[in-house]
């Protein structure tokens, strides 16, 4: 595969964190991007010091997304439209990734509800507002806390939905190179609204089963 | 725990004939149902064939529903509300284990898209129709044809909604029953559309990853 440059929007959040550190671990290129260019720095130095120095950049969102081939948007869903349009006119041909769960607690709601979404996913409403762009939706479902514990294998599948095939098979590949887990192509964008829906389910799991790394598996696909 | 007497209302179907193989194996008390009483004792009798005599009832849905204290409900969305007005009177302080799920081709659209169903999901459809009734929902992401292997494992977890705590520990003792399956707390009724939802992925990934028995397995709960 060719080398890829990743940008994180939303690297100091804790899934956003989580990816950045498993792939700059991984050897790849990565650049965590902010709102706030001095909380991407601090992020940068904080993977700096988990990874024993191999660095990684931290800048304004903007400015990460110009300098990315694949774009990983890990934003709260109350932030998602704003942050977009903000980075749309930066992108130069690269791939969105959408991350994004519609989880009520974004605006304030309970965390194992859901907010309908018009254009039925997240991942769509991305699509409409970057038109032009490849939109792929990942993430959705790993555990933040889970990708953080470097020590720790993980144990999950990550549910691909996108209508370009060429961009999906790229994310699969930057996936593959995280320990534990797999890439399964969940089918068209549109199947990102079921694969959103299972954070909300895994959350509520979480919860009740006194757990904080529950992830999903696929058996029986030989 | 008690004895359970097992009505599967749709038991001549794919998932409803697996689930009654499955628990006659395990030695339970299992009638099925079907509109047509012909169809059922057919049913029952193949039952048989495969488990060399143990042998099971076949009736009509409201004379099966009448005997049993869980019904299950294993039927296409487009014929769900119409066998549950059926039934409703037979029913002597059954659980209602609904295992519906609404896909658009239950009203002959594509099998990896759903209705939306105005109460949340067909779970919740389901509760509407059965007043003072405990509702619960599961069995929506279970393989028919791996039911139906006998000789294999299943590898499965299997989520269950509902709002009636007993309720749902009477179905998780039954699910127990089934080497390889583990029922899983999956919420109150409403996480339904999740799970009903996930049941047009796996549909969607065993097409894709040509397989038959595809299945969804909750990983870190510890």
């Amino acid at each position: 595969m060719a080398q890829e440059m990743i940008a994180i929007i939303g690297g100091t959040g804790d899934l956003g964190y989580g990816l950045a550190l498993r792939w700059a671990k991984a050897g790849q290129s990565v650049v965590i991007g902010s709102r706030d260019a001095k909380k991407a720095q601090d992020a940068a130095e904080r993977v700096k010091a988990a990874l024993n120095g191999t660095g990684i950049a931290g800048l304004e969102n903007t400015k990460a997304a110009a300098q990315a081939s694949i774009v990983i948007l890990a934003v709260p869903f109350s932030a998602q439209a704003t942050i977009l349009k903000s980075i749309k006119p930066s992108l130069k041909n690269a791939i969105l990734v959408d991350a994004t769960v519609p989880l009520a607690a974004s605006v304030g709601g309970r965390a194992t509800r859901l907010l309908g979404v018009w254009e039925g996913s997240a991942a769509q409403a991305a699509r409409d507002v970057m038109s032009g762009v490849a939109v792929v939706s990942a993430f959705h479902n790993l555990s933040a806390p889970a990708l953080q514990e470097l020590s720790s294998p993980l144990d999950c599948d990550v549910l691909i939905c996108g209508d370009d095939a060429a961009a999906k098979e790229r994310v699969s590949a930057l996936i593959k190179l995280i320990p534990g887990l797999r890439p399964l192509d969940a089918g068209p964008l549109e199947m990102s609204r079921v694969v959103e829906g299972i954070t909300a389910l895994l959350i509520g799991l979480n919860r009740r089963y006194k757990a904080r790394h529950s992830g999903i598996r696929i058996t029986g696909l030989g």
